[in-house]
């Protein structure tokens, strides 16, 4: 493992943000720990809150400032930058009037609340740090660098939705059907900060434009730092399934209540609990995982008996006949328990989303550059879903990992090495050139 | 059962508060269930909130405000109205010169969140129904009416705390100890509030200026409803105990995070609910109770793996070795489960309160009482902890129920009807003349 560097130890004491990226001189050849450093802690005051951590949910002002600083550095290397319908940051390096199809580079800016500093975060700076070692000589084709908006579900329950809107998953209908838990609808969100609901499906990319996509992210989980390996090479995406649940039961005093005539919904959500564990446990389901993260109890007060509880249950496998399976047993769960206590159950599938195995070829690509440059690296599952799953659908993606501190992530205490996150650009780098390189060779023998 | 009356129907639309009772006339010699009506609806204007309910927690403006409403209604019934150290209000009729020990009649004027109109606030204005009722020709004794401060405990986890103050168990290290779940300190929340924390034990009550208390408070559950009895004679309150505890774990990601990695604080908590409820459940605690109303997941973010989760369990049970038994079970249960998944446990027990017998004198006749008016009865224990029963500790108090609809209490739909309360200010009223002359006959018999 590389030795730790405080990524915040470069911002100014006034609370000033960092310089952006000086624009002059000729392209680095190696990506630099320090420039990854200062702008991961630039980004890190956009939604800096009280936890320590940052709040950057998607489509809030903060995410779009987020936004705006990214576009200025990649402007600043010569990029051209533009926004699309969704909120998707877009900035292309190369000749404008090339036809030949981009590679793509990027992550997220978006963040669940008090989360840490690196999620999404450093695969765009990697991606950053690319483009300014290619801001000279460029790619045989043009360089794409994309921030997507709205990765983390934690707001409105769907994930990835800038993501899903560039794979033509998300149509303008989706935009009022989607709300978060205070019922704000993503379409009233996007209107919020400035963006147009009219025109989502011109978001949509062309396949024909695009030769492949490449996304760094880190590990959020302990694997690479356990075997001590810097990079991760993703063979298949987890699927997964959410389930809203709200079961209301009634809300009696708490001592003038015999056991026997309570309707206690907080006892039923244990037990969708602790079933929900015990099943994603089972030896058979191995691999599967099932959280409930959220739940909340109303009226909360210690003296009265709970008469409402809404949770939410995450499910979570790379194999998708047991994650379907295991969604209906939760669904069944719920409903069981709730009969047998003569408590209402609502229960919603409010995102289910298939397992992707990435594409072979480039996966090979990416190990074969891992082992020209001599750096160890590890073929392995992704647990969490990210953007390049979706982009897959219409554009060949590859999906890298860097270390995760402790695993931790999603928390303020969430951190990985720059030093890693230099090596997932050098990675990144050298990948793209491969690609192009590979299809180059492709158009000129079909020419 | 009576037949229901809005007890809101009264109230004008331009939302003013009812006016106070008038004081011109002679004394009544019934209860008036519009004057009732009127007076209900006037206090729970003060706290109301969005739920259709009203919020006026124990030490807040709101419990400030309604006790000098009531304040002023007794002093225009011509009582000499006080607010004593603790914030209690108490107001006295009869001569000011008499050295004989006083009946007192009251109840509290604080609620829980998102509360009902009745739970206290019948026994306040039933009691000032007495007090107008006798006003004219008084009792043989004084008669002091009393507003305890701050009854419900979830606020501060300690229930009672004015009726504590009187009982002298309330000292002034407590008012610093006790705090709300934002560290507000009792003495900070009293300050707030103009209240002093220098005199708190000037509370005290000298148990030779009171002959008896007397509250009449709502059911808050099902037995008179479902037996159609208006009154309910207390014979032993429950007592209980309420446990803090905090469970850590570590707030991972929900997809990077296999089973087998996890410190999952709400799948611990689930344990403990689902195992307290089975507990009080078994054939051998029946009558025990237990509950948990509030808890707390932290984040409380559907992708993030809950790092903590704060729960209270409220216990209560009228055998106080079983009471004893079932917390410590509740301890043990916290502390296995925790061990077992590598979780860190904080538990403390932030309230216990033993059960108590109330006088089988002041029952017998209140039971007499209701029989004299041909008033259906029931002796009956109370699930709720009580301000007569702290008390009890120092003055002989007798407790008094009158129906909750559907049991509903703690909750906006809490109900009990404005006829059911004014029989309850029947017997409060004959109640006490009847323990007037009966004091009266045994202090000649020692004269």
């Amino acid at each position: 493992m590389a030795t730790p560097v405080d990524p915040l130890g470069t911002v100014s004491a006034t609370g000033e943000l960092a310089p952006p990226p000086a624009a002059s001189g000729p392209a680095p050849a190696e990506p630099n720990a320090t420039r990854i450093s200062d702008m991961i802690a630039a980004i890190a005051r956009i939604g800096a809150d009280q936890s320590g951590g940052v709040t950057r949910l998607g489509f809030s002002e903060a995410e779009r400032e987020a936004h705006r600083l990214v576009g200025t550095w990649l402007a600043d290397l010569g990029l051209r930058v533009r926004q699309d319908a969704v909120g998707n940051t877009i900035a292309e390096l190369g000749d404008e009037a090339s036809s030949s199809p981009a590679i793509g580079i990027g992550s997220h800016l978006d963040s669940v609340p008090g989360a840490g500093r690196f999620d999404g975060v450093a695969g765009v700076v990697a991606a950053v740090e690319v483009a300014r070692m290619l801001s000279d000589d460029g790619l045989g084709r043009p360089l794409r660098i994309v921030c997507f908006a709205g990765e983390e579900g934690a707001r409105f329950g769907e994930p990835c939705l800038g993501s899903q809107a560039v794979a033509g998953r998300l149509g303008r209908a989706d935009l009022t059907r989607i709300r978060d838990a205070s019922g704000t609808s993503l379409a009233d969100a996007m209107t919020g900060v400035g963006l147009s609901t009219e025109r989502v499906d011109g978001a949509r990319w062309r396949p024909n434009e695009w030769a492949a996509f490449l996304e760094l992210h880190i590990e959020q989980g302990r694997t690479l730092e356990r075997l001590g390996v810097p990079i991760g090479v993703v063979d298949v995406v987890s699927g997964s399934s959410r389930i809203r649940m709200t079961i209301r039961g009634r809300a009696d005093h708490s001592g003038g209540t015999p056991m026997d005539e309570r309707l206690d919904a907080l006892v039923a959500a244990a037990e969708v609990v602790t079933e929900m564990e015990r099943i994603a446990r089972l030896p058979a389901n191995r691999g599967a995982r099932s959280t409930v993260g959220r739940l909340d109890v109303l009226p909360n007060s210690l003296t009265t008996i709970p008469g409402r509880v809404d949770l939410v249950v995450d499910i979570r496998d790379v194999d998708s006949e047991r994650l379907r399976r295991i969604t209906e047993h939760a669904l069944a769960i719920g409903s069981d328990v709730c009969h047998r206590r003569g408590l209402l159950l609502e229960s919603t599938v409010i995102a289910h989303t298939a397992p992707v195995v990435l594409p072979i070829w480039l996966r090979q690509a990416a190990m074969e550059v891992c082992a020209g440059l001599d750096i160890r690296h590890r073929v392995m599952a992704s647990g969490a879903g990210h953007d390049a799953q979706f982009v897959n659908a219409i554009v060949p993606a590859a999906l890298l990992f860097v270390p995760s501190r402790d695993g931790l992530s999603h928390v303020p205490e969430e951190w990985t090495s720059v030093t890693d996150i230099a090596t997932g650009a050098r990675v990144l780098l050298e990948l793209a050139r491969r690609i192009d390189s590979q299809l180059h060779s492709m158009e000129s023998a079909q020419a």
